[in-house]
């Protein structure tokens, strides 16, 4: 009997993007159990709180998976993410790959998180093509500005992301 | 008939380089218009003002072309920036190609720009090598720290940089 | 009154693959002539004909711009790319530009042909995301394994390229 | 009830090193079953029969995996790699994730791959940063020019490359 | 008679990492001299005091060179690094070179530094492939986060990250 | 009393050109002693033979040094890099740095040769920008074609290739 396979795939998701729900419809496929983790603190202030992030994810994934989706929790974390992990009996770290500028970083959150636990390992997807270009710092950018940002978030998210900004 | 070609550079320009300049005397060959599209805010606060950075743009373009130059116009933007090339008629947008690290910033951008207006065009131009390895911001940084930032900038721009930075 | 902008996009087309095609479509609306410039010599064997390749060309261009298209010219050529675009009186250059591992080839070619000759200027577009993973040289391995290539290549080139391989 | 996770660790293993065993080490531990799959046909001619390449592999696992690697097979595999996965009902293609240059190849394969067949999923792996540089065909230059190679490779493999390079 | 080589490895140290002492003792080998030159102000608030930072510096370098470090000094500097250089006669300035994200800003940093001064020249080094992914930055996330930090730290740093975390 | 610094630049140089000699005259300032070791066999047939490329090379360095030029060698090799430079009490391989593509060999290099012989350090030079873009391989396609490849190449080198090709 083999342990089951845990895998968190963790972000700010300020808010949860196409591209981050490719990321997860491919997750899905490779795991027992998918923990979307949260991150409690980005590096700057989120435009949503911790809570209406939680939301979106929920309500983008419910909106475009079936059954398999049980799987599939939401959850906060905060602290390390090699600590969080542990905490989850987690076997993989899951991290969407995207061009060139992503790759030091992960590579150092690769090799710095081997040296802390090397018995987690980090698998690397490829999102589709059409959602490779989609970074939520840029939604919000363009959605602030007026630009037409229904084509880079998930259904769930255009209305809040709209009113968010017209708050 | 065709329609005129409209291309459309943006920038911070904070201040125009001789990167900047060595792109702008490319762009002026290709287009039969040229906006020099001056962003009013950039991430962080300017150096220079807005009409500063348009007045040694003009100033910088005058110094170096003659005749062709009827064709540029030097003009200040904000909002999104293919809602301005929407208003511009500009049917293509010039940016100038740099090393590795810019590469997925552009990906992400032309990706996203043309999910919300595919009929304008990005156009990648190389600088000569000789300008490649100019970034306004390190320019700012050796002028500051008194380093002789005139290799780096047009005639125009070196005696207002001094001034600034001794106000 | 200026001077036409001729562009050339130089290739193998060995077969002509939607990559390509998205590359013209783009070109198109940048240049008042546009020549696609059929290498007579590729690195290797080509697996189409010289002719045949100019003809897989033709045939796919043809099926997808209307009216535009008139000012297309499909040619071969041979030797230096820098002499066959004097020799076309053409400014400027036209290439896709594809993720990390063209780029130093990419730098090289731009930093030798200018140069040689300045006043030709190389322009880099980026084809829709959809068509950046396409490459000849595997469409041809996977068509030659069986594989469903169709996905790849333009209506027209699915027919010869079936035939070519049973042949 | 989920369906077993079969992963394909596609290659030429030509021989298999210490980078390659790093990553079945990492893999065993994401699915129900491992196939090994050794591509009858490189590029260029292999140095190693296909039947020695299988042998060197299944000997190297041997002497370093207990008990988990039971679940783990090697084959040899000619053709598309999309219909040998396909042929084995397997959801996942496993990669080794090096630095920049396998970077395009890999997402044009990803590409092109999931064009032909979107329920298989390509994961990428990162090996130990002491892994990471070794490159069997720098294996196989170094061994013939009589340097120590035994850094690189496994145990089982040492004996028979010295055999082989001075046969 | 030669003149002596006198290198600089400038940064912020903010603190010493393992990866930077690898550097050390590789730039130790090619130097007469070697001036490990301490930042004053970095980008951002270090967490440790300048003094603090020379001092761990010291105090690292002390633990793992015998004889060979009496060649080495470390000292604070502040204003432009092409004067500092200049103002020790230095001939060489060092640079560890680590993957892809650096490339464009060392590749900028010398082209800027050279069109000032062409006598210095810039050398880079390949730290040891376990030390290439530790960053300082996220050495102190770890810390602060209560990660097992020692792995990518001089030992005597160890004890005044973790008081200097808990004051 | 300090061992004397022998530094080795390898490279097949067929023929050597100005990004070749710009990275020579760097290395200079570095060593006490200079090994050009220009490799017997490179991967492909040479166009120039060993004698004529070390002839080149020779001559092209004699026409720009004076001096300091007393401590470089030019010296045919075969065989291991690094058994090469362990003969000649090397303590230091020189490598041009280019842009991206170079990057993974290099890196492999680095890795490979390090676990061989730790105490020889790589080091990397950047050469001029006007000559980073320089390759020996499109300088020969350059000048079979007819184009002027006298930009890219030393004096010395202009009459024997020109010779070479028409031969």
């Amino acid at each position: 009997m083999t342990k089951p396979l845990i895998g968190l795939y963790p972000g700010t998701f300020d808010p949860i993007t196409l591209g981050h729900l490719d990321i997860i419809k491919r997750a899905v496929k490779l795991c027992d159990e998918l923990v979307i983790g949260v991150a409690k603190h980005s590096g700057k202030d989120p435009l949503f709180t911790l809570e209406e992030r939680i939301e979106l994810v929920r309500a983008s994934i419910a909106e475009t998976e079936e059954g398999a989706r049980a799987t599939v929790r939401v959850e906060p974390f905060e602290g390390l993410l090699i600590h969080y992990a542990e905490s989850l009996n987690c076997n993989l770290i899951i991290r969407g790959l995207r061009a060139v500028s992503d790759f030091e970083y992960e590579f150092q959150m690769v090799g710095m998180n081997s040296a802390m636990n090397d018995d987690i390992e980090t698998v690397f997807l490829m999102a589709d093509a059409r959602y490779q270009s989609i970074a939520s710092r840029l939604v919000k950018e363009i959605a602030k500005l007026g630009g037409s940002f229904e084509h880079f978030v998930p259904d769930a998210v255009a209305e809040p992301l709209k009113a968010k900004l017209t708050a």
